[in-house]
């Protein structure tokens, strides 16, 4: 028969199964996200740089989940590297074999405080380097060479998102300073959204959007359906994106925390849809469904840095400002004419920093000072890096299409086809 | 070490655990139900009022979720506002601090009654509420002024939908003689359809729907495979919104049961699926794909009331009979001149009455006499408070767009802008 | 007060829950890559074919449910038959009365050898079921007759697969002879694809395609949006594909193993995209889209057969190799006249035999010799045994269109309506 030593070495081996899944299934959430992107931006430009985009999607997935398992990872956790987990991942040899993942043994012994699958931890990780990355494509879509894009990637994933991480998630000096980022509207979000900005200023706008005396030109986006839909494809993701990020579900407390997670989630986009659609309808005088889209998502972003903290009624204010300041922060961009076709910037870096400084209002633990440490470190060290960066790519291998590359359309200059040949009549 | 007392205290927690991110999961998928329905009737329409509909759609699932929060629960769990619930949901502060979430010791003591995080029943309830409202959104397609839709909306989420969701689940008297609707063909689906139908039947028909002489126009959608994935997303979501709504699966009875109701589930959507093409086929000669889509949504919805009951085989039945009504129904409604443009009353309407009054052949505990009391209670209440709700805004902000906006598309009047402005060659 | 042996028992219920919890999600998720089929199909053949490879696909996917329920599954596992599973599945009766699902007592007894739901097997088999069927319908795309294709489904589902998935998942000489085949690069993807090749070569290809002197047309694909969602999807589904596979993940061990396979799988993917994107970018002078999908497809397919032996260095290696073997595989198979206009032979049986005789490099249980064994065995099976299918339904109903339903598109002929109606300019 069963001990009790025993026994409780079972029910610690199932808490940390648990955990384990829950954090795999979260990251699979996560990397769905991935789809959320390409969709979203796929239907907010136009058709003639369609397949460049999705190329761009895809590929700086797979180029995050290689360079960010090649070296990422173990700039952002620099402790897994001295415990062998770098080695593990990268040797040719046997997963298993080789793995440092921990043992039962040692698991029980640790007496809680190893409690998921390192592994576990490795996957999320990689698709948050995904999708800060993800970010970007958007906002350089329709005029930037596909290449040098993914030149950046690798910097990107590879070097300027992994150095900020560590500062918060690795156990850096912005975690030290009491800096609060929950799922990462700073760490993540934001990084993305100033990478993305430092490449639209050396880019430029796209031909055409503006004209002179003050003149803004819309470029519709051709595809509506698949924008919606990637925009609840990242709804939807969200749930493992703030969910797991809780790190925990085990017992009472977590499994309550995770719950509030889901719920705050679900508020803060829906407060964020319900102010921006109200605010585009009285200032445009239509419903328009891009805003709407955006202030959703901006509710998301925005509720990303605390989602633990306020009520379900609180994370809908937080959602609702971010949808507010989403719709205020495109039009001032277009005016200031840096040109983000899909509102990437908006989205991810003005409800981000609204988001890191709306923590403080329900949670005790914050202060509003360490919270600007947090976004002026984050801001200054990802603009300076990958201002470097694109400045550097354009100086060597160029940024920027042709002009008449640009008008006749990404996708036939830089992969050889169109996405829609039957349906659009005008090139 | 820890004695007996200890480690029992510890399952019971990990139980919990495993119960709330069974749920949370749940009512993840089932607010990925909303990308489907989204998609569905978009791509069941005609381009020009896309855009609208995808307005609808997002609209409705976040005002759903607001006014759910800040008035439907309680209507609909009176029990909850008295434990204070609304008070730890609504309060503007921290959702920690203020929470009336299960502590530990709470969910020991319980002995096994308190099992899962209150904030992830909620969250499953919210994503419910939205589900029923999505139905309305595609009946009134083509036609209606958004902000009137969105007015109906609140009534719905807030009022006519808890008040018959406390009927059954919230402990009312239909929970109190023996109705069984094990996830909602009435209390979610006839409810939908029903206010669907009364909003149609106040709305009328498209323009040109309906030729002199009984003649029937097609008005064929512009999307088919967004449609397609609309209904693909709503089947894989619905193993959520079935295999959540057993509310348990921490031991081995309970996780036999969700089994049997994620096998069911899928059989009841292909025998329906099945039978709606061949039905299609024999009867209009074509395989008709928008026919096999409804009928695998019709087993769907046939199968929701009892899907706990019936072997794979009995519910792969019932989704078949589902399929062949869907198909009926949806030619009859036309030949009435009632305007579905996307089968939303027959699918959620005809087939979710069959749902019902089908439990009784599988579940020994439930009698036809409560089925038709509990399907006639929920008709009767939507019809009536829908169609008075529907007419009051009729009567004063109106409901239906003017028929030069309607011959150029909602998406212009509502929106102002294109949902495909790339693509389409005539509007 | 609780003894151990209760407690015990407790844990042991606990366990099996969170097992079968974890088998149904994965489940769902497998479910869910039939929309990613669906759509990667759909994206890549021509407009006018679409609404029937729509029709294809959800039609298959039920036919598949309920014919592997009827009789595929008691041919692939005959001791579930014996066992009474069979009768309980299609008995007409209550599906709880009539179950042979596990009891607790039995659980609790077996010390562990029972450890999930029967039904949530069942659940996974469909679901592999059906996937192998849906690899076939891209390859005969754009001029098979449905009805033909229903069909050969039929006889696919109820006894070419399961024959096969017995020899080495239900305990037949391929599992005695050694040969591993973790989730299925032979069993399921090796066996569409041979199936998918014997009708490709007795349906010919399509007209036009190619020229007299060797003469290539490509025959662009109409919507690559949606057949890169349906990578993605395909993608994310994988994640239950494989990570459902280990079929167990509540203790250290097993949780650990799972997060192997989930990172292994996401790195084969990403490996399997960047090199096929960077082929196609030197061999082509542009980086086409569809040949990154392929690539990331093959990826997938290649670390089926052994996710769990490689560390995730290797998984990016056998991943990249799958990659660069279907872009050439494409290319070949082409250059044969083998039609195949959504890449899926190659796809699923290049980069699926590449998968099988890569497990020995890293797993030492393995051998070339029993992997050849089990290659051989399945494509000789399958394609003899599909080839006579094929040919018999050709010989009596016939399997292609006429010349004139293919030029106009199957859609009219075999649907009576069309899938973008307002899109396409001509036909």
């Amino acid at each position: 028969m069963e001990d009790v030593t025993q026994l409780a070495g079972r029910v610690t081996e199932l808490s940390y199964a648990l955990d384990t899944f829950y954090f795999l299934i979260s990251g699979a959430l996560v990397m769905w996200m991935a789809a959320g992107f390409t969709l979203l931006e796929s239907g907010l430009i136009r058709a003639k740089n369609t397949a460049e985009i999705l190329t761009k999607n895809i590929g700086l997935y797979a180029i995050a989940s290689i360079v960010y398992m090649l070296c990422g990872y173990t700039i952002m956790y620099p402790g897994e590297f001295e415990g062998g987990m770098f080695q593990s991942l990268t040797t040719f040899g046997s997963g298993l074999v080789g793995s440092t993942d921990n043992t039962a043994a040692g698991v029980i012994e640790s007496g809680g405080e190893v409690y998921y699958s390192s592994l576990s931890d490795f996957f999320f990780q990689i698709v948050f380097c995904a999708t800060a990355m993800s970010i970007v494509s958007g906002a350089v879509a329709e005029r930037m060479k596909l290449w040098s894009f993914f030149l950046f990637a690798i910097v990107m994933t590879g070097f300027i998102y992994p150095v900020q991480g560590f500062w918060k998630w690795g156990g850096g000096f912005l975690d030290a300073a009491g800096f609060e980022d929950f799922a990462g509207s700073g760490v993540v979000h934001l990084c993305g959204a100033t990478a993305a900005l430092a490449g639209v200023l050396l880019l430029g706008a796209r031909k055409g959007k503006y004209g002179p005396g003050g003149q803004i030109n819309a470029f519709p986006g051709c595809n509506l359906p698949l924008a919606t839909l990637g925009a609840l494809i990242l709804w939807f993701g969200w749930f493992g994106f703030n969910g797991g990020s809780e790190l925990k579900v085990s017992d009472v407390g977590e499994a309550n925390a995770v719950a509030l997670v889901f719920v705050n989630t679900n508020m803060g986009a829906a407060g964020g849809l319900v102010f921006a659609l109200i605010l585009a309808r009285l200032w445009f005088g239509k419903a328009d469904v891009t805003m709407a889209l955006n202030g959703a998502l901006a509710g998301l972003v925005s509720i990303t840095a605390g989602p633990l903290a306020p009520t379900p009624f609180g994370a809908t204010l937080i959602g609702a400002a971010g949808g507010l300041l989403v719709v205020l922060s495109i039009v001032t961009l277009d005016r200031l004419r840096i040109d983000d076709p899909v509102g990437a910037i908006s989205v991810h870096g003005t409800a981000g920093i609204w988001g890191l400084l709306a923590v403080p209002i329900f949670n005790d633990e914050a202060t509003l000072l360490a919270q600007l440490l947090g976004l002026v470190s984050i801001l200054l060290w990802v603009f300076v890096t990958s201002f470097i960066v694109w400045f550097v790519i354009k100086a060597t291998f160029g940024i920027r299409v042709s002009d008449k590359q640009e008008s006749e359309g990404v996708d036939l200059s830089e992969c050889g086809l169109e996405a829609y040949p039957e349906f659009t009549t005008a090139k």
